[in-house]
């Protein structure tokens, strides 16, 4: 499945080299510019400073004249865009188209089929058309427009849908390179997302309820000893400690410390005693 | 619910500007810089500039020279990074940590008992510790660390959850405005989200598949008339056009324009035949 990231007619080189960075980081690396301000843009200093890394996807980007040469092996295209156009493609939140068309794409029928969209119509032989009602997409392109004045009507309505990223009513102004990220990573998450980093530490286990029992019992003593705690007015210090605990879900080895601070309490005043 | 974004020691001025901008699109506004690179950095000309008319977030901005100052009346700290700490809070995607924590905020039982997390604990008077088990959080942080070292260990180890934004595995260089743009728009979205701008055109009626039937019978006679369609041997074309319409789910107005077609090609053949 290709999944390609097109900006039209972007002004700004820096802009270039963060929106590479923004797909990189989440594992996508097909850039195609379509009429950029700078012909030169993929080698411009600003470009190459904000891609921080990322300038592989620069070095294998393609800038062409018009969009539809940006979108070859593309079947589904994705327009980007805060105002809803009449005549033009549906305008969808981001999160919930893209978990649709990664559903389409990664359906059992999708694999074994084998369906592509590409599949020339017409005047082909007899074979029967295949039961799938929706094709599976072969490749999706996301349109972003330019700085200043967004993407074009035209540019629009060749597109399927329109990614509309829900912002605050009064500031919708969206920064480029933030656009492709907030895309780039919705993507990548309906695609089933990458995983974290595994910690090197052992996974802590919790202390079951009778150890954070005999932890308050000990605390108990000890916060007596060191006259903290009157028992002639327990004043609900252990309910609501027990709940403080409860709520701190413990660790057997934190229990261990905790533990541990009350056996110093008590023999500090048993000094204090002497 | 206070939400307030924490940036610890950012070099850039062009990211603090970055980072209001994309504060704003998602409608956040509270901004606390801890001991940033330069003084006057809410002032500097590139953080004004990528604030592109976010910079009424910059001018309620503070600057404190401690993470303690920063966290008045913040109960849930969340810390960002790329690398699990030991002895540190677990390391979570954001997506599953906000939505929890928003459940807990946005739960009926938060609002109607107004239970704080602020509370004072320990020698308050009789009052019964409350059923909940979870305290409600009064206000979250989301902490970023340099741009160059990230987060320190002593200020993840002050955090109630270590979000780590999942990123290709090699490379994981998110850019620190992005990092925001994508934790504000996560928060936001955990928060209920910002609704889609309406069209201004009303929403099309589907044609009822007996529509769809007139129109490729007038498509057949059309097709026959202008010798594409041969009755003799018709390949299967009109159950492909079938399934193409019904993937297409055309409009009333579209099932209109497509027999206009078709009359005329009804009328070209006729002439054509004179």
């Amino acid at each position: 499945m290709r999944t390609r990231f097109i900006l039209i007619e972007t002004s700004h080189a820096g802009n270039v080299g963060s929106v590479a960075r923004a797909m990189k980081v989440m594992g996508f690396d097909d850039l195609v510019l379509v009429r950029p301000r700078w012909a030169d843009v993929l080698q411009r200093e600003e470009a190459l400073a904000l891609a921080s890394g990322a300038d592989d996807v620069l070095a294998r980007a393609r800038i062409v004249p018009t969009l539809d040469e940006a979108l070859d092996g593309v079947s589904h295209v994705c327009a980007t865009a805060m105002t809803p156009r009449d005549f033009g493609p549906p305008t969808v939140a981001p999160r919930a188209h893209l978990a649709e068309l990664a559903a389409r794409l990664l359906s059992p029928a999708a694999a074994s089929l084998g369906v592509t969209a590409a599949d020339p119509a017409g005047q082909a032989d007899g074979v029967a058309p295949t039961a799938s009602v929706s094709a599976v997409p072969t490749g999706v392109a996301f349109l972003f427009g330019s700085e200043r004045y967004g993407m074009k009507n035209e540019d629009v309505y060749r597109s399927h849908a329109c990614l509309c990223i829900p912002t605050a009513p009064d500031y919708g102004s969206l920064n480029l390179a933030a656009a492709v990220q907030l895309i780039a990573y919705e993507w990548r998450q309906a695609l089933g997302g990458f995983a974290l980093p595994a910690s090197g530490a052992p996974q802590p286990r919790a202390a079951d309820a009778q150890a954070v029992a005999g932890l308050l019992a000990h605390w108990e003593q000890a916060l007596v000893a060191v006259g903290f705690l009157d028992p002639a007015a327990p004043r609900k210090l252990l309910p609501r400690l027990n709940q403080l605990c409860n709520r701190a879900e413990p660790t057997e080895e934190e229990i261990h410390i905790l533990r541990g601070v009350a056996r110093a309490m008590l023999q500090t005043a048993a000094q204090a005693r002497r």
